[in-house]
């Protein structure tokens, strides 16, 4: 199948490498000058899982290539969605499917301006990569890759990438409820992430604060009711806040990405977290003040630092 | 008159001096072992607006005054204002004043529990005022010391009061509105202060904010409605947010005092600001989850900084 990677960092490079060690036609798309140029020089170095590889690449701008795809996997930054899709808008034919792996809500809405829902997979993973220099990258991760069919017809579609993935050792699993899954993992980036980023310090001490349980509180509670009324999604608040401090306990002494975001002075992913969920619950006549407290709060910060806005 | 300064540090130094200079009977009150040594042995070294002088003054624990006081100035930090009036209970009698110029809000609340409400007059003062050493403070300022009876028929004792401090070169003024003035004095410190505390950065970068409308409109809304509910101030929100813009072009460069207590490792008052609001509206069925995520995040960096809680 001719797959296309839209957003070739550092989990796209990993996947395109998966896929085409797997014999998919694999082509990576990127804007980044030295990154493209280095793939092309010497090939992708990328080690998965510790094991490193060097593998040949096609790998060019979204407006270089001309064919329409069978597959494209968006692999961009939240914020950078919108404009990959308005540049690779010609090589979506009437049956390319588009699956979404990214982190933070709002993306399917953003996709059906831009493809038909029955050709829109969402998913979720928890697989992790870094880039280490212009073309050279890594991806660690054994555990799921979930998908799910956006139109509730289409799991035949879902299946057929499942089984690719599963062959291409990314573990791809059939969910039936990818959206909770989507829902859950805001939760964690909204509320971790955000308030570590604020804070300016590690999980664990975050989690140590007095007034933790009515930061979570105010966080998730917003989150469950826009789950519910968006998306028929219930969210329990309890069950929520008890799983973000077991989850804190085992990765306490970690600075979470929007922390990393600041520090190296990059916009943060806020407004597809607690500023999605502002956003949206205002559509829905909802309130979401803690959520909008603390995307103003993240967006001064990023000001403050010097930090430019990202493209919406 | 016997006149006792509850809390003998910048502030209540200054004012003992020129209280004393207008030949009333001056005792200060303190618990600095440092403070009160150097006062004792080298008398107090006061500069008023920049000018030094050397005064003789009695200063004491509060333990060790035995007699009951005409008038009481409290100049605590507002956290440490209960546990003052629990250790000069016994120099409050019938007709003793109790005088309190204290930011922020809750005060007249807290001393009510030990003085009855037609001896207590409340204030609010823009002098300012620091400590250079143990027993060597300034005093500086030039604006207006407003003062109101909290007990309507007890106007004749606040007069009684302005007119001393008057004499004494602190610009006393009767007002008839004092609880306007803390109400919109305790807005700039819950906006400015606390975001500047939050943001670790001047006035003028948080101000300059894309996200500063939804921030001050958030946390000024929340102290407008309670400042109705509870106390029948009007603050209208539209009018103190352009009053807190152009203040803050003024004062842009500044870092707060609230920033200063975080830097200084030292407990903010933020308990009696956003914290109060949030507390109080509570008692009166309102939310106000804008000064709950202040107060929450501000605990939360307080104690990631390592600083001790206050005592309440």
């Amino acid at each position: 199948m001719k797959i296309a990677i839209a957003g070739s960092g550092a989990l796209g490079c990993g996947f395109g490498h998966l896929l085409k060690k797997n014999g998919q036609e694999v082509t990576l798309l990127d804007n980044w000058d030295d990154h493209i140029e280095a793939i092309r020089l010497n090939g992708l170095k990328v080690t998965v899982n510790g094991t490193e590889e060097t593998q040949r690449m096609a790998i060019y701008k979204p407006h270089e290539v001309k064919e329409e795809m069978d597959v494209i996997f968006v692999f961009t930054k939240a914020m950078g969605l919108k404009s990959m899709m308005e540049s690779i808008a010609h090589i979506i034919g009437d049956q390319t499917k588009v699956i979404c792996l990214l982190n933070g809500l709002g993306h399917l809405r953003t996709l059906e301006a831009y493809v038909d829902k029955k050709n829109i997979i969402m998913g979720t993973t928890v697989w992790t990569a870094g880039i280490d220099a212009p073309g050279v990258t890594h991806l660690n991760g054994q555990g799921p890759v979930e998908l799910q069919n956006s139109d509730p017809e289409e799991t035949a579609a879902a299946l057929k990438i499942v089984e690719i993935l599963k062959n291409s050792g990314l573990n791809g699993v059939y969910s039936s409820n990818v959206n909770y899954t989507t829902w859950r993992k805001a939760c964690v980036n909204g509320t971790m992430n955000a308030l570590c980023a604020l804070l300016d310090t590690t999980i664990e001490k975050v989690f140590a604060s007095s007034t933790i349980d009515s930061m979570l509180t105010g966080i998730v509670s917003e989150f469950a009711t826009l789950a519910e009324v968006q998306d028929n999604i219930k969210l329990d608040v309890e069950e929520t806040i008890t799983y973000l401090k077991n989850l804190a306990d085992k990765v306490g002494a970690h600075y979470p990405s929007m922390h990393q975001d600041l520090a190296n002075m990059r916009p943060t992913e806020i407004d597809f977290l607690n500023g999605a969920v502002a956003e949206a619950s205002k559509r829905f006549g909802l309130q979401a003040p803690y959520c909008q407290k603390v995307t103003d709060l993240i967006h001064a910060k990023e000001e403050i630092l010097g930090i430019e806005s990202p493209i919406k």
